[in-house]
């Protein structure tokens, strides 16, 4: 932790400071500058609160050097983590994997449907929401039970996992029977209660970035479910929100390589919620791969005209097929 | 809702647009254009997912004309709704509410402190976190029910009401044993499960908007609550995260009129969040009563600078005495 | 300047650091961290570039503590600059001021009849704009050169000051001719060689804020004028580009308290453009004055739906005539 | 153009912005929808003006479906515009170019060096800033004229064309002389008159994104450039800003594809401004011409360390020939 004094500040001020790193335990170091002081803190083993600092006289901004998170970071944990559903494996030295179905889970007709195709163009895992977060309450909600019911038997009959979002704690025993990975929404990824309890489960979890969360949230998110006992996790990009809104999202495609150099958990991409337009998918969805994403996720739906929510951003049959080309295409030329 | 064509589109194109909101049970109008047709959609009684519309050959864009809620509107309510608190009453025609306290509550001494002081300086109601959302799990997460017993026991003292964040469902019974007004955080504004069964209940609640919530999202995650039967919603701007890092938020207090203007519930303001500055905290509240905000909730500690959290945007308690001579001149004098 | 090392950095990566700062002339103080080291450079006299450093091995980022601005703060000029516009006082101390006028100067007749309104109801300067930069070269341009002599001979006939904005360097000393002051825009805020010019001139400047600059950069955009020798510069808040469209912008109002406490300048407000809604602007206005803007600049147009452009956000004179009562009786109350 | 009136508009409001728009030459057909009436503008050959309408009583919001672009839009020229250099291609069709050189030119050995790599690897054109937009006025602002005249001399010295920025009016003589392209910087997209005036030459234009402009924005900044007379322009994606700050802006990759469904114009990626980190730009630019991006442009130098601007994102020459090789392979693999 940095301090850094204003420029007036005077040698009781920078006294003040000092007393006050004392107390809290560390030695503080001052650092005169061309204007005005600098006071470095040492011998903290971890993230220091700013508070007590903050409000002294003299103070004018104080500099975290420590972040918020430890166990999910190289520094403490320097190998990659693989994370295994069934006998999936997503991380580094695998290959990437494909998980596609529907935004909603919808019908059985619709579900099974969309797990034939994903099984037989080489899709890895199955998605399909059955409690969905909508943005008023008047938009369709999801088939809730009957719907986990559904995309479980239709993951069985294809011989596919599935992964399936979990809005509340009280729904967690009731998702954690059919699915056999937990996706925690993107609204969702500062309910740091719902982090607490999947991170007291065996269960591996996809833990989506929140739309306006920094990188350091969103790791600092994570290292809940990590605190917890959970390192099962999965990271997943599904585009963040910027002043453009010629795309749904815009799709912070950097972030998974610098996440890469950050922390050891795997990360894949979402291109249908990142860009919201499913001639967009497709492309992305290379893109990703090709920057080192250790998968996509991508909706799909036999007839996206009549889908319930998210049609606008689904790949119909054919577009998958064109996808999974252009998927397995990357996976095998990238480097 | 307006369907625009692109320029190549046909009159097969358009028949089929046509056909697909006919089945939707609506009338289609076609209104040719420069380079292009648009269809307007005649008919929804409501908010008509695009979906269905939106992946027909020859669309473009969809452009929706009605708003993802209702119950909220001022369209279908246009008197202002009060919210009453025990006898305290927020909303238009009442002088605006100041609600002060700590961000966490940390001690009995601390509250009874915090809690006199603003009884005192004439605040008219109680807040203190008990259950603190904080970025990392090594950060201070608050001393959860025993801090509900003492906030309580503080503002029965003074004969203050109280509000405190409910984070997750299955705290609401014991928060609402406590509390006299349930609060809402911005990170959980989208937790659609939590504010369906807020709306349960009969208590107030405040309704933070979220970190990069548009305005339509804010008032149709109020809906949810009225959708459900709870229409005590008082509304709080406390800043949205935009590029600008020189303060902690940017406060929207544009918002306040915008809202007043679409909608009949109470809005107030929270420029200790919105700033993250205690030296514009002041200017900033005095600012929002001029707008014509309901109220203005404001952190208060007897010592910031040992705040166990968000000291840095705390008001001691001189600050607090200067605060309330501000916002009591402007309440006066204001148009 | 902080140099913080990653956490595998070795005494060989701080070696290398601590000779590279050594040969920028500085000098070199390791603070041993938690688990990483931070290297404080001492000895500097301003801002220097961090890419020599920013690529040693080793090093995982480097934390600016001097700003890259340094005439126009107050630790260089603590005292309050006033900027004079013929007999019209702009800052600290002075009671605030109006600048009202049309978006785009159409005709005589319009902006004589706007000069009597903004005289009448005790505006203290007339704005106008002749070269107009517009999203796409389809949008009116403006009337160029025959605006300016409107602007100008309408300014003279009620006795008002005029502000005008200057596009290029080559339109600088026509525009000069007929301005009291230079406006410079939004969009050119970071065109630093016209800042550069309008430096070299012996008249009074009008900054507006760039739509996604940073306080920084906004600050150091007005220390190209002042070291090009010209201090009368009058800052600007004129609404940030975020995620939020239901205003044009988002007022930043906060910034108006944080400026004044960095920089001596005056600093005023634009809610016209700032919310992009007429019935939003008396009541940002009135905050504006509340927390201590220097001044207001507004739009005003006898018949606004008539306008060539901004109509949406320009006042009528009923509505001028209520804003100034609004202004007035702030100005009068304002603590 | 379509007019939605707010729920409480009568009759005769819809009657008078029929009126309205009647009096503009065009005509309004009215579309009653549920809760209120919405009226589509019809026989407009163009982008309307929205001021006369948006002030009408009872109107609630003004929607555009007619683009401010016109000459740059696929709908009024479906063909691929292939930008010619010398006899370098840049467009749909030829094989994505590499435009490689130093952030800026700082002396001869320093750009002789670095044409020879860019050469050597299979670079097709140079880059070099002799004209420097920096923040502050502190910093190193380039070497001006004689930076021209090296820039040149090495480009001639390898074979290869040049680029670089040309920032003010009075330049453009000087460095048209020397550049065989343009490049209009992120900081002056929106400096109309400059675009206005590089319009009027034959020289081809490098128009990089502003930092915070939309697509409409960005595209119609190019509009102008091609009234003026000159469609010689590629666009160039360098990063948006947004709330992160992990990297120096965030790259928009999905424009790529959706600008070449809009737009005719080659669009190339500018990876080390999007990033602001080295380590990020081979993953990203490989990533740009997996999405079918018409080229990258990135900074090299000999010794990123001592680079007098934007060292940390700058590849040294191993990493440069690393770049090439990532690039080649994703050239010639890319579908």
């Amino acid at each position: 932790m940095l301090i850094v004094m204003n420029a007036g500040a005077g040698e009781g001020h920078v006294a003040g400071v000092t007393a006050a790193v004392a107390e809290l335990g560390f030695e503080a170091r001052a650092i005169p500058g061309a204007g005005r002081v600098a006071i470095g803190v040492v011998g903290n083993r971890g993230y220091v609160d700013d508070t007590a600092i903050m409000r002294l006289p003299g103070v004018d901004e104080v500099i975290h050097v420590t972040k918020p998170y430890k166990l999910v970071s190289r520094d403490f944990h320097p190998e990659d983590t693989v994370v295994e559903i069934g006998g999936l494996k997503i991380g580094a030295g695998q290959p990437p994997v494909v998980i596609g179905g529907p935004c909603s889970i919808e019908s059985e007709e619709q579900m099974v449907a969309v797990a034939r195709e994903v099984r037989r163009r080489g899709g890895h895992m199955l998605r399909g929401g059955a409690f969905k977060p909508r943005t008023g309450p008047h938009n369709f909600q999801g088939l809730g039970a009957e719907g986990l019911r559904i995309l479980y038997a239709a993951g069985r009959a294809v011989g596919l996992p599935v992964v399936t979002e979990v809005m509340r704690i009280g729904q967690l025993e009731l998702v954690a029977r059919y699915a056999d990975m937990l996706q925690i929404g993107a609204r969702n990824m500062q309910n740091f209660d719902l982090l607490k309890e999947v991170g007291k489960l065996d269960r591996p979890v996809l833990l989506k970035r929140g739309m306006c969360a920094s990188i350091d949230e969103f790791l600092a998110a994570a290292e809940y479910i990590l605190v917890a006992g959970n390192s099962r996790v999965v990271l997943c990009e599904r585009g963040i929100r910027t002043f453009e809104t010629a795309t749904r999202n815009t799709m912070d495609l950097a972030v998974v390589p610098l996440v890469q150099s950050l922390c050891h958990l795997p990360i894949i991409v979402d291109p249908s919620h990142a860009t919201g337009n499913c001639r967009l998918v497709t492309p992305m969805a290379a893109a990703a791969v090709v920057v080192g994403a250790h998968g996509v996720m991508v909706e799909v739906h036999p007839e996206p005209a009549r889908a319930l929510s998210d049609g606008a951003q689904s790949l119909d049959f054919p577009a998958f097929e064109n996808f999974m080309e252009h998927i397995d295409h990357y996976c095998r030329v990238r480097r």
